[in-house]
């Protein structure tokens, strides 16, 4: 059977190509109002597009900001069901200067297609409903397995709609596995599935000082900087290795096992590349005793991304003002509870600030970490297919990131996902000049629709 | 002579009046581009104030920004020189909201003028020419002292062209003293001569790690964070009491005397007040064992104002940045170099670079610490002439804020300035609803004619 899929989808690779550039020039940039009409545009075009692939009951879900897109094909009795999930709205496609081609005017070039979306996630998200289309084809009309899927379009701007709807409608989207394409394969040609995914607690600390903002000058020296006391407090987050000085952070942390540890030997993986090439500093920081690995996929952090409230402009401005915030983030490992280590974070916050300082602790978003069981009979199957399309063995891999739609499948339908993706780390992802191999493209739509043949051949 | 001055400011109190709210209705912000012509107007304006005061050789002097005014009357052969500074630009008003009257159409309440530029600097600026109109007057068409008039439009965007101007124009500008009202009086009533001002350096320093933007989920836990960066480095400025631990920063810095010291005891000044009305914040900070004076006048400082370059939106954005920047400022007192502490500074900056970052340190502006001398004659003669007009004895403090042109004066010209002003402590410089009290400016010009007066009188 795989042979027919294959073949069906070597004979309409033009028309799969052709169908992503028109979903590609569609700007479905969810966090600007302007293109609001544009986001809905795209629910349509993949409400269309997956009743032409051959689902049923396509519904186009309105919500309090962008609709959601659901459809199944539920007529494979005694098979699996696997709910796939994808996202059609993107990142803004700013800076424009960057880009080379315009963004929302995909062009082909060296083996890619340029186009904001063009991986994350339209391109990916695509490759489901193509596998769909390609496997009814080759089984007459029919499907092998059981399909739902429920595409966003708010996953650049929070995921609050699909959030509340899988918490609603746990037996609509009743199945047995997810599978979302929106990673990456660890290199080149290598069959990558992604088994952990860090957690996530999003913060901003609020410092306030004196009653309104003063001079430096007249005040400077007695006053108390909103400003420094959020330095002197973040300071002490770490130590100068990187390691969490906030007591009890570590407590729940355990490591990798010792099998996983092996496994990541064998990833093709170079320090120096990695230093030179991805990150491009002078040094890798974190703690020592770690592995790169381990300091990105199984150790917590904690991250300041920036602090406001002070003079930032252009020149000078001696002020010292009323108050300042910080934001922050700490990524969370397997086992780390998110209210246990927020409450650890808040006494941590209390503890240490300084005189003359008043400190209030705002959560944005907090999420465990995900595991992946890599002996789930859906992974086991998930890894042979990929195996077989890409002719080398599958790695398992974690992810630092965090994808909040895995945790919410784990919670309220109780499914694990697989996270078969299939771009690659210099993909640029909400970056200028966003890319997509088209070959892998073509190779996605086939290892997918491989991966649900067999998935649904061997729960038989 | 006394006499006659004062009786003919009081005359003509109401019209006095009437060209100052004039003037404050031209809206001269002088760093908004919109305004080019408001500030040349403003210039104009004064010009032609001092022309009407019997001042001669009034010129206005085109520069790369805004324009200066110069004018004098150099008829008193053997008298000294005064040579008057003042600004008639003002801070843009934003933000305009809080004004409870517009800030360029002038209101009269509770004996006071709310405006911008009330106090900062037209009401104080004018005065000087009021002073002089009143003094002329008085003696029947001539002036009792030399004077010279130099008035920018550029103090609230750095004073480059005046700055300039001195440094050419020194036999121009030849003075025996400087007279600048930009200051206050310690407390309501109290005659107040400012005879310190702290210098300033002005810093960027900027933090840059990986090459571009990372995703703290794909990198965090091993790339650099120069906002953690800078963090890192900028709490081992100070210590947790606000002593500063760059090496040797303190090493020129002496003590006040011990007159200076005992005459702070006899300012009207509660600690608890200063702390609730003025700071507003839950305790002061700063060196223990210094008093609140030193800590504000006569001790350096290490100030950050603010850090840019990561993400300070609304929400939440998991960004290690590539780069980030820290506005600093160190406040320097009599006797530092301001050559030495900068390269301490720089020296420690590159000491205590965390791993992974690399950093550069911009220097903004650099000025020495101002302290005159209580018992050069101008100052005596102002200081009698203060407490005559006031009925109580003068007091001598220091400013902790930086008046550039004092040392420009100092630098360049060779003289003293009497920083001699009637603002309030709560007059608002800078804020919504800047005031100035009226009476503080018929007294302002009074005290100023009394000491032109007894200063021509005493050198004969």
């Amino acid at each position: 059977m795989t042979n027919s899929v294959e073949e069906y989808v070597r004979q309409n690779e033009p028309r799969f190509l052709n169908e992503l550039l028109e979903l590609l020039r569609i700007p479905s940039v969810s966090t600007l109002p302007e293109h609001k009409q544009d986001v809905a545009r795209a629910a349509q075009f993949v409400g269309d597009s997956l009743r032409k692939a051959g689902m049923e009951n396509v519904e186009i879900i309105t919500t309090q900001k962008h609709p959601l897109v659901y459809a199944d094909w539920l007529h494979a009795p005694g098979k699996p069901t696997v709910l796939c999930y994808g996202h059609y709205d993107v990142q803004p496609p700013d800076p424009l200067e960057l880009w080379e081609s315009p963004p929302f005017e995909p062009s082909l070039r060296n083996g890619n297609i340029y186009a904001r979306g063009a991986c994350d996630d339209k391109g990916q998200m695509y490759m489901h409903v193509k596998a769909a289309e390609a496997l009814r084809a080759a089984y007459g009309g029919k499907l092998p397995i059981n399909l739902k899927f429920l595409i966003e379009g708010e996953e650049e701007v929070g995921g609050e709609s699909i959030s509340k709807y899988v918490q609603e409608q746990g037996a609509k989207l009743k199945a047995d596995v997810a599978l979302v394409s929106d990673t990456e394969l660890f290199a080149d040609g290598v069959p990558t599935l992604c088994v952990g995914l860090r957690g996530l607690i999003y913060l901003e600390i609020e410092a306030t000082g004196p009653a309104r903002d003063l001079h430096s000058g007249m005040y400077g020296g007695a006053a108390p900087n909103p400003v420094y006391g959020l330095i002197e407090l973040l300071s002490k987050a770490k130590d100068a290795e990187g390691h969490i000085r906030i007591p009890d952070i570590y407590e729940d942390v355990v490591p990798p096992d010792p099998a996983e540890i092996e496994s990541w030997k064998w990833l093709p993986f170079s320090e120096d590349e990695f230093l030179k090439h991805e990150v491009g500093s002078s040094a890798l920081t974190g703690e020592p005793e770690q592995s790169v690995f381990a300091r990105i996929w199984a150790r917590p952090t904690f991250e300041v991304h920036g602090i406001a409230g002070g003079f930032t402009g252009t020149g000078a401005k001696t002020v010292i003002p009323a108050k300042a915030t910080a934001k922050v983030s700490l990524r969370l490992v397997p086992k780390q509870h998110p209210e246990r280590v927020l409450s650890a974070v808040k006494q941590w916050v209390k503890d240490n600030t300084p005189k003359g300082i008043q400190t209030e602790v705002r959560v944005l978003s907090a999420g465990p970490a995900i595991s992946v069981n890599p002996n789930h009979p859906a992974i086991e199957v998930a890894a042979k297919a990929f195996s077989e399309m890409l002719g080398k063995p599958t790695v398992f891999i974690r992810s630092g990131g965090s994808i909040p739609i895995v945790g919410e499948f784990a919670t309220h339908l109780g499914i694990p996902t697989v996270l078969m993706g299939f771009g690659l780390p210099d993909d640029g992802l909400h970056s200028p000049n966003e890319k997509y191999r088209i070959s892998n493209y073509y190779t996605g739509i086939m290892t997918i629709a491989h991966f649900l043949d067999e998935y649904g051949r061997n729960s038989v």
